[in-house]
């Protein structure tokens, strides 16, 4: 497997556009469209919120019905959620604008939203959107980076990536995007994440490799403990690389499921970082817990919390905060049994050894906390599990960005 | 039952003492005493955070032993968590210091603490601050004033309240003391509260009515979602009024319960208006739920919100949030069930009426949200169960304080 340049126009015969349709921002491209000239077999992964979208609740019944997908369409204005009937009318709106261009099945065209929740959309716009992208899909590298440019929201920096990898003596490409940067508390997937392969795989085992790199990916990242609305993360296979197709877990499987795993990391501890006024990326790595779900809780909770998060931004090794943390998160320990270390480039350092504060070195570990990547090591003694969570710290503008949003 | 002036020492029989032991501030003072001339029955609820401070754990042995309870003892400047045998060790220290000024026994003596993780106390500087304490031990109103502002840390303003009610021809005093005011978000109590009344009654209905009134207030509120390490609530009861002794749940009992949850209540809103940073009361309730429990997570978890939060702070009447927030609570519902209004001392103003947004007044909804206190109101429409939440707006503030907290 090796990293190539591009994102959701990598793989053949994926094309992308993007347009500024003026649902909210004024001077910037707000919505995307990534198409396949072939359709796709899909695999998809939704918010746990009870609340969804109505663009989630659309992409779901595509996703579960089975049929193929030929494209989705994403605006990052207004989130279509808590929009009652006129909300799904949106999505059907937009879909069949799709289908009146290109000739597809609007049953066939996932929507994607991000934005406001609890704003109409204006349905004129989409459509206008859907008219002008289609006019302008393409299959280059950069058609896939305005794309990934266009879902932007309080994010400061776009994110796709791209690999290759062998399949069945087959060359597969396997790139993506995603958009965070607030409301990220995943408990499905998070936020909105668009991965495009020209891999050949049976539709039950490329939602079997999703769920699983899911959960170690793009659900082991927190921003604000708030699980959005409208987390969704496609997956769209056009077979186009001409591999055999997989039908079951075999060398091919495990090739692509490593390739999955790459991408997804790679969005996730983008999104991570550029959480909202985010000035670093704080990743927590628990080792020797009890089980997966104990290391990964405890990982979660020690990004997670508030208190944790303002001390990584004060470079402050203040490591009773992320005890503090794991001693809530739900999972049992001892906290006789652990040792938390600091970590970064710039050195590690322990700070507490099973029950016992260290003394140590404040200057070193000051150093240590000015990267601008900060991991808080934890073995917990107790078992053979591990997981790592990545997060961002608390800052003035975390608080700026989100005390007026609308305006 | 009427409110009076005073704090702990209001009821028959406490005295309180404070003063400057130099345990980590140079300015103030930083450990407090309360002290009942007679043995006392106690109750108590503690953190369920499973990283217990050597002083949580001291003390659930005191009312775990059934043994009586003499005084307590309460330092502001070190948490006393994370801190090995090295912390228990200070906890004996401290309690063996009042045996030997007061001639108590040290057994029933409790100890708390707030302040940093993983610091040892000074054990010379806190049996100085007892024996200078135990000197000037006094029933005033003033002294126990002063308690309630030496068990400060980032609290803005000291805590206390008093009431008296009759019970069995007898007229009954019940005061108290909290502080809070970071890493508020209770599980069993939140942080450090203690309640002194001359009421007679017996330990084990004391316990009850102490855990069922907590439930609907300390439990409550929510400053930051990190659930402490110290969490203690302790209530001493010496029988001093000389009411006969309550053995069952009688009128009495619900007299006293009254009284509880009012000083409960009280305690628990004062710290959520004082949470670090905080600008303004935030407050959730939540109606006509399925049950109690769904009632009390989403209001809850509303007022949790980082979002939320910030959108208070910010005057931003973005309902979206907290239909959000109540969508990854936990409670099952349907948005289309959902009615959701902002309230204040300035107006009420619905914005979501089952399922749809409603077109609001702007200038309405600011003014509403600029009061001191904001409530955000739900209608569940789905039962008949009610519960309020209390918290505060996410602000810079809260930022500031706690990224350089140790310093």
């Amino acid at each position: 497997m090796k990293q190539i340049n591009g994102g959701v126009t990598a793989a053949k015969g994926f094309e992308a556009a993007s347009c500024a349709a003026g649902i909210k921002y004024k001077d910037r491209t707000d919505m995307a469209f990534v198409y396949s000239t072939e359709p796709c077999v899909c695999a998809g992964t939704f918010t746990s919120n009870v609340v969804k979208a109505a663009c989630v609740q659309w992409d779901q019944k595509i996703v579960e019905s089975g049929e193929p997908m030929s494209a989705v369409v994403i605006n990052s204005g207004i989130a279509n959620a808590c929009t009652g009937k006129e909300g799904f009318d949106a999505c059907e709106a937009t879909a069949k604008a799709v289908e009146k261009c290109l000739g597809v099945k609007y049953t066939s065209v996932a929507v994607a939203s991000t934005g406001v929740i609890g704003m109409q959309l204006p349905v004129d716009k989409l459509t206008a959107g859907v008219e002008t992208m289609s006019k302008s899909l393409d299959g280059s590298i950069e058609a896939g980076t305005a794309a990934s440019k266009a879902i932007m929201t309080t994010d400061t920096v776009n994110k796709e990536v791209a690999v290759s990898f062998e399949a069945g003596g087959k060359t597969v490409t396997l790139g993506g995007m995603s958009k965070g940067s607030g409301m990220i508390h995943p408990n499905m997937c998070t936020m909105l994440a668009f991965l495009t392969t020209d891999l050949s795989i049976e539709k039950s085992l490329l939602q079997y490799a999703v769920s699983e790199v899911v959960k170690d990916t793009f659900n082991m990242i927190t921003v604000d403990g708030d699980t959005s609305t409208n987390d969704t993360l496609l997956c769209m296979a056009n077979g186009l690389s001409g591999n055999a197709t997989i039908t079951e877990k075999n060398d091919d499987f495990y090739a692509f499921k490593e390739a999955l795993a790459f991408v997804c990391e790679f969005l996730a501890k983008k999104m991570a970082a550029d959480g909202e006024g985010a000035s670093k990326l704080f990743e927590a790595t628990v080792v020797n817990a009890k089980c997966k779900d104990d290391a990964r809780i405890l990982s979660r909770a020690i990004v997670g919390s508030n208190l944790s998060k303002a001390a990584i931004y004060g470079c402050d090794a203040n490591f009773g905060r992320f005890l503090c943390a794991m001693g809530y998160s739900g999972a049992d320990f001892d906290q006789n049994d652990v040792e938390l270390y600091f970590e970064s480039v710039n050195g590690k350092l322990k700070v507490f050894d099973k029950g016992t504060p260290i003394v140590f070195d404040e200057d070193k570990a000051l150093k240590i906390m000015q990267a601008d990547a900060v991991t808080v090591f934890v073995n917990m003694n107790e078992g053979d599990a591990s997981a790592t969570a990545w997060g961002c710290d608390l800052t003035y503008d975390y608080v700026k960005i989100n005390a007026d949003y609308r305006s």
